[in-house]
């Protein structure tokens, strides 16, 4: 960015396996050193679409999007779905790699089929929203370019900035939301990235006949385990982590929210259904998932894309808004201004808790909301998310671990989650390993046998996040059996169920060898304080896994033979 | 607090022969859990005056007060000069432990002669300026009284929150300023500490002849190295540090201030000459060194009092600001709201850099500490200190350690003091261990014998503050065989230099240890990266102790016996 110039490397050999995720890590740990500013114009901001994005393989269009986080000072992958993994894929790119800064006003980055990658200045964008740039945009490069953009958060530097995606539909509605991305794109000076076009190829199978008897069978399994998903959304997971008592409420001091049902999925594919819009929506064209929804207002006009989960549980049972209309103009009002739903959603519970304004108060949560892109001093006390916000409110109770917020589960009613928000080396981030009550058969509401089972699905999700697939492809044993048929399949390379957890390890590895590297404390893998202090009233029960078992998840990592 | 219950211990005869910050550590480490919130109710703040404030050595009248840090995370001591310690010592009082929190608006501790110990409710304290608490408190309970209180930004939770003492004119023109102390005490509910009486007797000495004869060479030492601190005060530093190209200039950008002449303490003498006030003033009875000032308008009015260096440094040369009455009236309002001038000073460096406000601007420097006891947005960002503003306005350069802003000493010119804040326990303090140029024979601006020297002096300083003696009594080795000669006197213990130093090291020992139980991070004991990347134009030099030397200073404190 500093000279506006773009170079291309042929990809090397040794790349694969790596993409997406494990790519990310494996360039930053080279080029990165651990210690640098994430602002500073020698961090990297790295764009790695998974390995099976050159594939017809269904549900892979995750995009990986890491650098150095300016939010939790560690390594930090955040993926997106949309078109534009798909699209980079295709066009046989590996990764883009954003160097420098670029402080004249911010700049597009357009990336093209036949060489007219460039970097190209764009005033007229500065400021503007998401919504405002993907359409702008859309209309000068087509209808078929894919948008990667941030909004005024992310030029402002702000902690909870999002990197947003256009979707399907040409909407910046997906976001790569969590650890700030946006801030480090923002001080690069780059606005947006504009793919135009959706040509180049899929990549040729080397056993043909083996890859679509794969296919088949895996998507089989993704169909049959993604029922709630397509009929309900994400958002489905309200009333289930609510029976589970694991819905955080009003700032995490309760886990059932009395008014779940007027924000579940079950409501909101209702209000889908009297209103127009839709359910079982696909972020992008290989997806069979149909996760995401589109949600019109009551005059049936359109306010946002992909209502989830992590938004209706932070911005609604965690700030006791029950109002999901307000809730889903909140989302569509974080994704234009770009930033994270659950960083936002755990500042304004801890701005609620520090009496800055009432539990329960939407109307209150836009209009702090509205701040940020005026980039006033509360704005930017809220764009910098909880830990942030808490510190200048002298708040006690504030969910943050490694200074970012903590996703839309109790640690106390779901153990296993709390092992992963405690000790992934991107941060609280639920993507990288989701434990729900109910798996490996354990007690959720109990602390024995949660770190090995987090450590596992935390290996998965890395080989997830490595191979660009969606989380919700996986119950874990079957998922990585397909991927070793995949790997055979479409390039003749045997990866045995070993080889491939080894892979696995060695991503999760590596980034915590950065964060080691970055001087992140072990004490840094854990919940914060009040959570081994206040029982959860439901089940009167702390979060019960002892600091040193958190700690000996890095440490067995870190031991692990690559 | 919670209980507003007052109970007394009996000092065990194990505490001699620690007292003041030793005396703190000890209790810390032994009462409060290092992970928990500096702001929650574990918490505990320890006043206690030095082993000697019991006795007529002069200049032992400092108050240590210690806590688990809200700006750093670590064990913190400040300590403060004025009548408290002495009132402490003679008293019989080896420490105040204040524990729990009382949320019923703030209090009173009020601890006099003869039983009267106990907390009131002082609501129509609330929000009041130091001055006005002090005033109101000494109208309330006599002149003589001794008031320790926090200004509004301790009530607010404000990590840049300093404790405020009365001095010998009953003015709150002390502060133990530094690390969020008045935050904690804010946060316990407690608005001030009235000490009634001046009464109590002074300990008898086991051998008065040699008490009398050690104090008169003593005293002797003490005045012969006072002088320009006598004549100027301390900011005859700002002449001396800016002549070795170490006075931070405009954000520490530069180590010389063009303007330096105009705020220097040869400049605050001269002034103070034409309209009244004092220079050679004495912050308590028992003070020879008189490094204090009585600083006026140009209207003969009282304007401050111990207008020191740090704060001209800081608010003067770093924000470009050459207006010493504008500094004045800076450090009187920093004084009556209860914010340290240090970290206010580099946080409106890091506000100017983030072009927030131009450098120079005294009268918009104003404008923005007046917002701090509103409790608005940007009052609460800047009362937060410069790491949290500058994360809030994605500030690259923030010269903070551990959280907290650095003094007023360019680390690049600088080389012993840089080592010493960023590998102090205590965060960037330069207090715990001030090594000027010239100090050992080595070449400031290189870093070889920086650490050994160092840590040395911090070995010295934590011995200071163990028997309350001002930082000013020192150059080191005459100072230790005096301390050992008066505990001879005093107690009849011997104690040899090697005893001593063995002391000190325990004492900053027991803080780095602390500090690991709280998870700090070895590289947090480092300086920020544009110390190591952007040359000192005036020597074109980078700060060259590399970071597993400075790592080294908390392994060999920590690897060292008792």
């Amino acid at each position: 960015m500093s000279s506006r110039k773009v170079s291309l490397e042929k990809k090397d050999e040794g790349v694969m396996p790596f993409g997406g995720r494990g790519l990310i890590a494996k360039i930053l740990a080279a080029e990165v050193d651990p210690l640098t500013h994430p602002l500073g114009e020698d961090n990297k901001l790295i764009l790695a679409p998974g390995v099976f994005a050159e594939t017809t393989i269904p549900c892979t269009s995750r995009l990986s999007i890491g650098t150095k986080s300016p939010a939790t000072g560690t390594i930090r992958e955040s993926n997106v779905g949309g078109p534009a993994a798909e699209k980079l894929g295709r066009l046989g790119i590996a990764a883009i790699i954003i160097e420098g800064t670029l402080t004249d006003g911010p700049s597009i980055l357009k990336i093209g089929f036949g060489g007219t990658t460039d970097i190209e200045a764009a005033y007229d964008l500065k400021g503007k929203g998401n919504y405002d740039t993907a359409q702008t945009l859309r209309q000068r490069f087509g209808s078929n370019a894919t948008i990667l953009s941030i909004g005024p958060a992310g030029e402002l530097l702000l902690q909870a900035a999002t990197i947003a995606a256009t979707d399907q539909d040409g909407l910046p509605a997906r976001h790569a939301g969590r650890g700030g991305l946006g801030a480090v794109m923002g001080s690069k000076g780059l606005k947006a990235i504009v793919l135009e076009d959706d040509t180049g190829e899929r990549v040729a199978p080397c056993n043909r006949e083996l890859l679509t008897e794969s296919i088949k069978e895996f998507s089989a399994m993704i169909l049959k385990m993604n029922k709630a998903n397509k009929q309900y959304g994400t958002a489905w997971l309200v009333n289930f982590i609510n029976k589970c008592n694991g819905l955080p409420t009003r700032n995490f001091s309760r886990g059932t929210f009395d008014r779940a049902d007027k924000i579940s999925g079950e409501r909101i594919a209702e209000l889908i259904a009297e209103r127009g819009g839709k359910t079982g929506h696909a972020c992008s064209r290989g997806c069979i998932i149909h996760c995401s929804n589109v949600f019109n207002d009551s005059g049936g006009n359109y306010v946002t894309s992909g209502l989830e989960y992590e938004t209706v549980g932070m911005m609604g049972a965690n700030l006791e808004i029950d109002d999901i209309d307000a809730i889903a103009r909140l989302d569509r009002l974080c994704g234009d201004i770009g930033v994270d739903t659950i960083e936002i959603g755990a500042t304004m519970g801890v701005l609620m808790e520090s009496k800055v304004l009432p539990f329960g108060d939407s109307a209150g949560v836009i209009a702090l909301l509205e701040e940020i892109p005026r980039g006033t001093p509360l704005g930017r006390l809220i764009g910098s998310g909880c830990e942030i916000a808490g510190r200048a409110f002298g708040c006690v109770r504030v969910p943050a671990v490694k200074g970012m917020a903590m996703p839309s589960y109790d640690p106390r009613a779901l153990h296993g989650m709390g092992v992963t928000v405690a000790t992934s080396p991107m941060g609280p981030d639920h993507t990288a390993g989701p434990v729900f009550s109910g798996v490996g058969g354990l007690d959720a509401t109990k602390p024995a046998g949660q770190i090995k089972l987090s450590s596992s699905i935390q290996i998965t999700c890395a080989l997830l996040d490595n191979f660009g697939l969606c989380l919700y492809t996986s119950p874990v044993p079957k998922t990585i059996e397909f991927i070793g048929k995949a790997m055979k399949a479409l390039y003749d390379r045997d990866m045995s169920r070993d080889d491939l957890l080894i892979l696995g390890e060695e991503i999760v590895k590596t980034e915590h060898d950065f964060n080691e590297r970055a001087g992140l404390t072990p004490a840094a893998d854990d919940l914060p304080a009040f959570f081994r202090n206040e029982p959860l009233p439901e089940i009167d029960t702390v979060f019960g896994v002892s600091p040193d078992e958190l700690q000996s998840v890095r440490r067995n990592f870190l031991q692990s033979k690559e």
